[in-house]
């Protein structure tokens, strides 16, 4: 029974997230239907980071556990084939055979995500869906001081959605940049793993440090905080995107 | 009775193009209807570049003649705000007074397109729409060379849809140039003016190029046959952006 890694790529628009839900499609049900369309069993499929609704990834990791020994073209092939059929917006871009002890979640040693804010008045056109659309003017560079008082090892309390269920709030943050181009306001952050609505928790609050509504050192005085009511608002999931996985 | 010049950006996907037609929603219709809801007036508004069902556009530029002087910051926002409402992917970008004598088409000394290829096995899942997916193996150098038979003044002829209006089939292309960054190869062409069809006709043939099928030197004798059949099929509206115009 042959192990497969996969590198997924999805908009996350139309799905209520990774993970099977009651209420609506799910990116794990879409791809596990295209394996069982194929492969003709029905096998989970395990990912590195369980999006929320509405998240996109561009390099999701899964690992799946198929009866027969395919060909990992073939296993990327045929499951893109049926969910073209299938209208999902949702890609297999790699995959390859694993050894049992290769588990997507457990194995990786770092995630990486972008959030894409477009700062200009207008709303996005193109991009819909795909970013924050923040019409104030920001501060990128007063964004990516104060995003540094976030980098390290600290108890992100402030930044943690209450639904989070990791054991603790104490997370190491390697790297928080935030850089401009042009119209669009690029955050990247990695770490080996992150709070629920971590990335989308601190980039609410960067936006506060943008518009000058909060100085940089106001970051850290949240952080200290460790309250959820000293975060900014949340941003919205449209901006984030899962763009890589480190085993 | 000012003139104002807009700046336009848009998602052609939902669209039967730029121009107002019978079977289904344009560009024009929409911008005109979110102008007539603040403005309270029905101005015709005229587009530099007619663009096609499906093709976007980064940077249209229209003119509108309005009754009032409105200021352009709100000829600007209360147009989005109405194309919000209308949940159209359409936004002005940019709005300024010029002189009567300014036209967006007539006045157009340069038009700028580009078409974006994604080059890769699997489906595009977040760019759906948005490029022309080409699984097979795309040469971009030699995509290149064979662009160059196409620079400068020629009888377009091969390049030309039969419903094309213009006059005549003599055109001088001032750029066509080809490149790979990663997946994707983007095809940038610059005139005073198309063909109508000529950017996805003269794409069509450069795929041939590209996947080895025709030699670079085919496409000058493709051009010289004067002949539409001599072309490779025309390639697909969603790669195609309109993404400038000079004055």
């Amino acid at each position: 029974m042959p192990r497969y890694k996969l590198v997924i790529e999805y908009d996350g628009s139309g799905f209520v997230g990774w993970q099977w839900q009651e209420n609506g499609l799910s990116v794990q049900q879409v791809v596990e239907e295209a394996i069982r369309a194929f492969a003709g069993q029905h096998a989970r499929v395990n990912c590195a980071g369980r999006t929320d609704a509405g998240v996109h990834a561009t390099h999701q990791v899964a690992h799946v556990d198929l009866d027969r020994n395919w060909r990992t073209d073939t296993v990327r092939d045929a499951t893109n084939a049926h969910l073209k059929l299938a209208r999902a917006r949702v890609a297999v871009l790699w995959a390859e055979v694993v050894g049992p002890e290769f588990d997507a979640r457990r194995s990786a040693v770092k995630r990486h995500y972008l959030y894409r804010i477009l700062n200009r008045r207008p709303q996005p056109a193109l991009e819909a869906g795909h970013v924050w659309h923040v019409p104030r003017p920001l501060d990128a560079e007063a964004m990516h001081e104060a995003a540094q008082f976030l980098v390290g090892r600290h108890d992100f309390t402030t930044f943690r959605a209450a639904e989070c269920q990791a054991a603790s709030p104490v997370k190491t943050l390697d790297r928080l940049d935030v850089a401009r181009t042009g119209e669009e306001i690029r955050i990247f952050a990695s770490a080996r793993s992150f709070l629920h609505h971590q990335v989308r928790s601190m980039t609410g609050s960067l936006e506060l440090v943008g518009a000058g509504k909060w100085r940089p050192e106001d970051m850290r005085r949240a952080l200290l905080a460790r309250d959820r009511k000293a975060c900014g608002a949340m941003a919205p999931a449209a901006g984030l995107y899962l763009v890589g996985v480190d085993y």
